[in-house]
């Protein structure tokens, strides 16, 4: 299949080393081709973990394990395999995740559950045993290896390489946070089909870590959509090497944590945007803002029953301002809304307010608008307080054309 | 826009006049065409009425009107305009409807609230007052016309006309029920978009009527999805003359109630997998059965996940027996699910059982089956007694040029 790179796609940032992470890739040809597909990160001593893991019910064994372990706080190392998701393979597909484990493990002796294992690609084929030991083998050896290397040796059909990065001061020290990403279809909250890491010098507690990026998550990667599926091995992994030397945080109250926490956000939202950037076949990046619904939750799930509309995001495609489809997508959320006091908008401006279309209304700016990649839709609820951005993409003949022949 | 019959298409059934229903059809030129696109059916007295109303709450004046119209439970007449939805279109669409009863009204003699008006076509515009009644005032002096007219008539984006009819004997009576129906994008349960109409010259009392149409509905109507989009007019109206002579049905224990239940149930399915065989773009007819589910609903909605699947949807358009996908969107779904005892099937063959591919998978049977236009999906849950089967249509590049330019 030839992938030619999304006409959203952002250049990869410059993005300096964390202390304390060393990232290495090699080839262990989980299938017949001739790219890196298998990523190594060693961590330092004393690394922090929290995650964010898939709630899909049929989900994999390296989103099993990695809950439990992710709940233990501690890590030293993560292998991220490519071309195989590893899921539903029984008892075949977990011995495969412990031999990883083991093997990374004996090396640095540390623990089997201080090493994180996740995959993505087919499911159903059990991960080869024997490609995976000689691929963390090579890796192993590897010399170390830069971002954007990483982040392309984690994507499978995605088009480019995604990394975000931000700093912050934490108790008079500056710590850094990097993230890669990858994700391109299968995308909906709990949670998109990505995997996503963000690695930080910053000394974070375990638990705070979690509390952190679980809020975070509210507000960037439950709010974005490509198309309604939900894949069985999404995961997000955030790691603290505690290299930059601040005191540890450990609640919302310590020197610096607002700083950290929206560091944080900012990496988070980026990701959480390149990976809608790289939808199946998108052309044009939207962005739904939701206004007075009577609370945020209720606002982001209008924002998605928006986002979800196969009917809206065809419209969007095809350059058409059809809020029709924008007021039957609110309407069919399940979410309070009054039909008689709703408005809908593209671009700023008003094409329907309190249940109708405006008298006045001027296509033309509208119209021009939508031409754009960059595709802004207003609901406004007028009920309450409520409100979220949630982002999506266009759905397009290129989401067919992918997704028509993937397997084969 | 060239709209080609759907190849999943069904010919137009043999379908009997039934006592006490005269159609009527019209110009009422509710768009730039020349073609009918105003249907007048006029009932004889003593007429019974059930209703199913889309749950969308930017629902249109219509629906609002007649979910209060059909708890009186009398109907004299019923008017369909095409082209035209008429919702959101604030207190100047409410007149039109209003105006719309009250000419009819007039006409038979009998009060507003037992003339029922639907519209469906593009959101935001309100109905023409004037062109309706020159509309109706034409209906009424049309000549009485066949079921495939008028099917055709309350089409839009159809592509081909949809009717289905049963028979049943009731207290040594022969009762016949007609139906026809309208709809094939923004279909998903609560309800598809859709118009549906069935007749019947069987004597039901109005309560009676309501209990057997809600509960064929849970079954037929609420089974069907195209795109998981609801429409804010979607209505299906059922009519029982009473001239069959039959003692009237009041309750499941009178004689011949089973029967008319039963055939009920049949022409609700009828006209419910029409509108999934002209579903937008639709190439394959899928049936996706769910057995094992810990209840029936469950079950049901199991089947959804997997029908409102876009990833499950293009791998059937490109022939692929991805069943990893459809791993996927019952694990999504919601409900309970153990993904080691999950069994997954292709037109009777498994492909994966207990939560692992089959060993001895042998794909050339399951890909022949695939290249047809009838796909049967299995789904084995292996937790209850559960059971649903709920149908769907592939998503094809027909759908995005479908919908990427409807309303301009």
């Amino acid at each position: 299949m030839d992938l030619t790179r999304s006409p959203l796609a952002l250049p990869f940032p410059a993005m300096p080393p964390i202390d304390g992470v060393t990232l290495r890739i090699a080839r262990a040809r989980y299938k017949a081709w001739d790219r890196c597909d298998l990523t190594y990160v060693e961590l330092a001593e004393g690394t922090t973990i929290a995650g964010l893991f898939t709630k899909n019910v049929c989900c994999s064994s390296e989103v099993e394990l990695g809950r439990e372990q992710a709940r233990l706080g501690r890590a030293r190392a993560l292998v991220v395999n490519a071309g195989n998701s590893n899921a539903f393979t029984g008892w075949r597909g977990r011995e495969a995740v412990e031999q990883i484990m083991a093997q990374v493990a004996a090396h640095l002796g540390c623990e089997p559950s201080e090493v994180f294992v996740c995959s993505t690609g087919v499911i159903g084929v059990p991960l080869p045993t024997d490609r995976a030991q000689e691929g963390i083998a090579a890796a192993l050896d590897a010399p170390g290896c830069s971002w954007e290397d990483a982040a392309l040796t984690i994507g499978t059909t995605d088009t480019f390489p995604k990394g975000a990065m931000a700093q912050a001061m934490v108790g008079g020290r500056r710590v850094t946070l990097a993230g890669i990403i990858k994700g391109s279809g299968m995308i909906a909250p709990d949670m998109a089909t990505m995997l996503g890491y963000i690695f930080t010098d910053a000394a974070v507690e375990p638990a705070f870590l979690q509390y952190c990026l679980s809020a975070v998550n509210e507000r960037t990667f439950q709010c974005i959509t490509v198309d309604s599926d939900t894949s069985t091995s999404d995961t997000v992994l955030a790691f603290a090497t505690g290299r930059a030397g601040n005191v540890p945080l450990a609640s919302v109250d310590d020197a610096g944590a607002d700083a950290f926490a929206a560091a944080l956000h900012d990496v988070c939202r980026q990701l959480a945007q390149l990976v809608v950037r790289d939808g199946e076949g998108a052309s044009k990046f939207i962005t739904i803002g939701v206004t007075g619904a009577e609370t945020d939750e209720s606002a982001r799930r209008i924002g998605l029953s928006v986002a979800n509309s196969p009917l809206v995001k065809t419209a969007i495609a095809g350059g058409d301002a059809n809020w029709g489809r924008v007021v039957m997508a609110v309407g069919k959320a399940g979410e309070p809304a009054d039909r008689d006091r709703l408005s809908i908008g593209f671009g700023g401006h008003w094409t329907a307010r309190e249940g109708q279309p405006l008298a006045d209304y001027d296509e033309a700016p509208v119209a021009e608008h939508l031409k754009g990649r960059e595709v802004q839709i207003a609901v406004d609820l007028s009920l309450g307080d409520g409100r979220a951005e949630v982002w999506t993409c266009d759905l397009t003949h290129g989401y067919i054309a992918i997704n028509a022949d993937y397997r084969s």
